[in-house]
């Protein structure tokens, strides 16, 4: 049993909703067990200078956490310079998982800028952020379709993210701080909705790890990701209105 | 009437909600019409250097935006920099607003750093982080004293504060952003619960303005305090033990 | 009596030297007791980019303090970063000010950049830099006008500034450093020679004030207003041609 | 067969030389193809604040790129603020590797710090870096051991680094540029000696990718490994003496 | 003829005020021409952390343009980052100048902050500066040894500063502006009362020059030493009490 | 007899290698005793702003050292802000030295961008990347002259650096490092192929220095200088034709 008495292979609680920032082209606060994430899509009229007159569009995240999301207290991160390596790398992360589910040759020359703000951080805060910004992201391209910007919804399939971990020598999914902190091995995936990978990224705290146990924890993200992708394909069945 | 139908003596509805945070000493989400301002406490062992041993504390505070908190995104004010002067400004007013309601030699030598980081902005923005400031302060001293940490809850008075302008020939109470972007003068009142000033700001956006209007501003603002302090006695009447 | 000697409702000696930076389209330096401050202005022909063929200009200011202008030396403030709080507000309220009493349609799409530079501190620094920058800017309309920018000089009115004080329980005007520092309340008025306010900025440091502290300070404002724009008058009463 | 010749399973031809800096502690020039990396490490007498007091050692990276090492020239990264996210992101990376193989409680309250410098890039520069990273930290620890500084050499075990992916449909090992720029699949996997993951990163860069393909990847990833470490010992098996 | 009526080896008209900022240790005004640089010397009782425990002192420099010093309007160097390579050098050379001609280890662990502030750049700012710099310098050293600080005034030697330089195929003393931004070779010495070089520094801004135009140049240098050192006898004969 | 058996008027073994980096237009790899400079010269179709639309082209250079090319590890000098003071000295030096040399008007509206890394520091870094820097520099000229970018090499004259200075009284060329932390003067000297000047710059670390002083350093930089010149012409006799 863990330490919230879930088991290796159970989800925390999960539950988003979409519309959470009027003016925003879409939203939505995804709360993933203790955690916490404010995420919204802002579509600009411009794309970066190495897409110009390319005909393509791009999707670019950044990612942000309130003070005191955390146990402790944090700098406001990037205050006084650029955000630290940290920062920078779930950015990435969240801007090539949206990417990487849109045909972005169908939605013209123009970004899709998505916010990930984390109000309260209680571990797996990259992939939150990540199964969140899905959501405003498809609602933000309604709002495209709605409003005669695009002719239709460029979407190639789902995408969610989740970690997994081996604590206390146990495959486990889905960490949630306590656990995080003390994971032997720390792994996060991004996977669509067919089962696809678009990210691997995993890292031996302690001691490395065999091959074995990784087939476990791919297995155990399989598991997870599939039930997100349900959550997300419940959450956006019904065309939403934004206040914007 | 004005734009959404107040009397030009009226405050939009407020409401506060207590312990939003769980990791902070305490918290406040600050709802004043559309604009939602998330409040934390932290408490630090330390206090800036030149009240380094001499038996005080100190109050702090820094203010941000999510970056669509408005109508067009915003950049994240301070990536890759100091803050902008508007933040620092605002910051050093709820610093202020804070500090000239308790006794500062009775909460030992430590810091109370308050986050006031907002959702949703509709206007009067650095009153409500004031107004919602002073009650996740409250909570934090509360636990300071729960905790040991001080004898006494070293409370002076109430404090919050308002925006009162001239928009369309009009001295108006609590400003929505449709108002504030036309006003010919806007002005922030910090007040006590005992109709003193802690801080008046007026400034003459469009052309410079008599003594006569300067006074009708006043009396709107302390209308509009009444109300807002009315709500933090309301609210802050329950002890309230928040999660950490 | 205070400290050197004058009355509560009495300025320092006040003396304004114009053309005394030979480069500069205008040029003043203010000396307001101990306190000195050079103030020059500069034509720029860009506006910033949000009136950008909109057929209006600018005015806009900078601040800056010599390191040995105080009593212990200080830093230059902005190497290595942005300027500090401070600067960034009194460089606003500089520029706010100057803006009050020009009509910004008649003088074409330029800026007029104000500097003020404070050669030796003795408290109203701000203030000073607004009355001897009202000087050199109108030398820089004087400028324009003569060399066929400008068809009129486009002064609506005079402008000064002038600091009030609670000290020892006195409300007293035009502080010198060792009142300021010594202050229960602390204010700042802008006033045009009209007697309109432009800026009322006034800080309890140590306890909130009451609503008639508060209407003897502006009376004592006044008062200092009225002064300090009979020096402009009989300043700028000549035609002064800069050497550039 | 592939653009440079080699078949999929194919590395490039490694060369890895001791003592090229002769004031390092230890220092490696690793050639892979046309890359070539200069790596040395430094003995620090301090730890990171949060190791103070702990009884263990600490190894940190850092990783540069001449201006010139590319096809077009890049600027300096990280002149004028903070290196960019790839750099970071490369850093920690090094750095971790480095941790994985070593028995930090048995190097002293002492810092190795690993500088990687790219001096011409022809892909697989992290990699290189690492695998180039482990000889001179080795060398390191044996100046150590040789100045009294440790009781004996700490090591684990080896520690190399390779890249695959996946390119025109086929996966290979070790890409050089002109594969990396245009491959669908993009992994880097850091391994021990013993075969055990230390890192696992691929990334989609194209289209999503199938559980099989990922074990296709990771096979030719444990036969690149196991040529690097087999150079690695055959470079090691002398103790050297650098000049410092 | 030059263009200001003067010879070859002719100096502009130079004269130094001292005691201009009260609060400084030292002060001077410099103006040489229309160049004119406030100089200030600070004493703090902290030494750099290279010199710590050595029983010696240090004297640093910090150099500075007013925006509108110049014809056109330069922005505040080192807001926003370091000051250009330009400011650096030339702080480097004023602290080096005066390190030349003290005995350092007779002032004791602390350190001599000289500040100088071009008001009105005519050409030959550095040199000024370190020619005015000397003499607030040897003020702060008086200040010192008056308050007991140091038992002696540890000054070696006098030291002084002038431009040489080749304007239409002729070598000559101290360029004005409008020389100096034709000269062929600009040159600037620093030199002791007792004609030693301190820095020699020279450039071919066009085409390299000969050995014999060196030593032509040299010999302007030394002929405007021996008066800029004489007018700093003259100013210094007589012991100055400033008003801190 | 000197620290390393060369007599007063001796230059280190120097080796010039041309081609060292098959990406860059030119490159070079200077060796200097144990100083080692990588040099790469690289075209780009831009100039800077001052010079658009002239005609005319521009030489600039950047220059940085390893971290562990030094004794003791330096920080990367320019992450987190500008680079330190005596980097951009030097960079201006470099720049200066190449511009000096050709014909600008010759090149067409492009610059040639010299980078200069040192590997290896045992002194005169400056001087050894001059001397460097001019081999690739005329190598990016041929490549520029055999693929049609400029009609003939604008070459004017052959430039190279060297230090020299006193140490332990006596005068002598091209210091080593352990020479060079202890010399009372330390001049570098740029000189072109013909024996003219284009820079001189010598500092007294000690104490001031004599006319006599200076004369005699200037003959022993000739005699280096006419060294260098001579590896120069020898290495760069044959055509060379870079990979890239």
């Amino acid at each position: 049993m863990r330490r919230d008495g879930r088991t290796n292979a159970q989800l925390r609680p999960v539950k988003i909703t979409r519309g959470v920032v009027k003016y925003a082209e879409g939203s939505a606060l995804i709360e993933a067990g203790n955690t916490r994430v404010i995420c919204t899509a802002t579509i600009e009229e411009t794309v970066p200078p190495f897409l110009k007159d390319k005909g393509k569009g791009w999707v670019t995240a950044e990612y942000g956490m309130l003070p005191r999301s955390t146990h402790t207290r944090m700098n406001r991160d990037g205050r006084g310079g650029k955000p630290n390596g940290r920062t920078l790398e779930i950015q990435r992360l969240i801007g090539r998982a949206m990417r990487s589910v849109v045909d972005l040759s169908l939605i013209g020359e123009r970004s899709f800028l998505i916010d990930c703000d984390v109000v309260q951080a209680d571990g797996g805060t990259r992939t939150a952020s990540i199964t969140g910004a899905y959501v405003c992201f498809i609602d933000a391209l309604r709002f495209a379709a709605r409003n005669g910007m695009i002719k239709k919804i460029p979407q190639i399939d789902y995408v969610a993210a989740v970690s997994v971990g081996v604590v206390d020598g146990q495959p486990m999914l889905d960490l949630c701080y306590e656990e995080d902190k003390d994971a032997d091995v720390d792994m996060n995936i991004v996977m669509t909705g067919a089962g696809k990978y678009v990210e691997v990224q995993g890292t031996a705290e302690g001691s490395p790890f065999t091959g074995n146990t990784l087939n476990e924890l791919l297995e155990l993200a399989r598991i997870g990701i599939e039930g997100l992708v349900g959550i997300q394909k419940e959450v956006l069945k019904d065309e939403f209105v934004s206040g914007n």
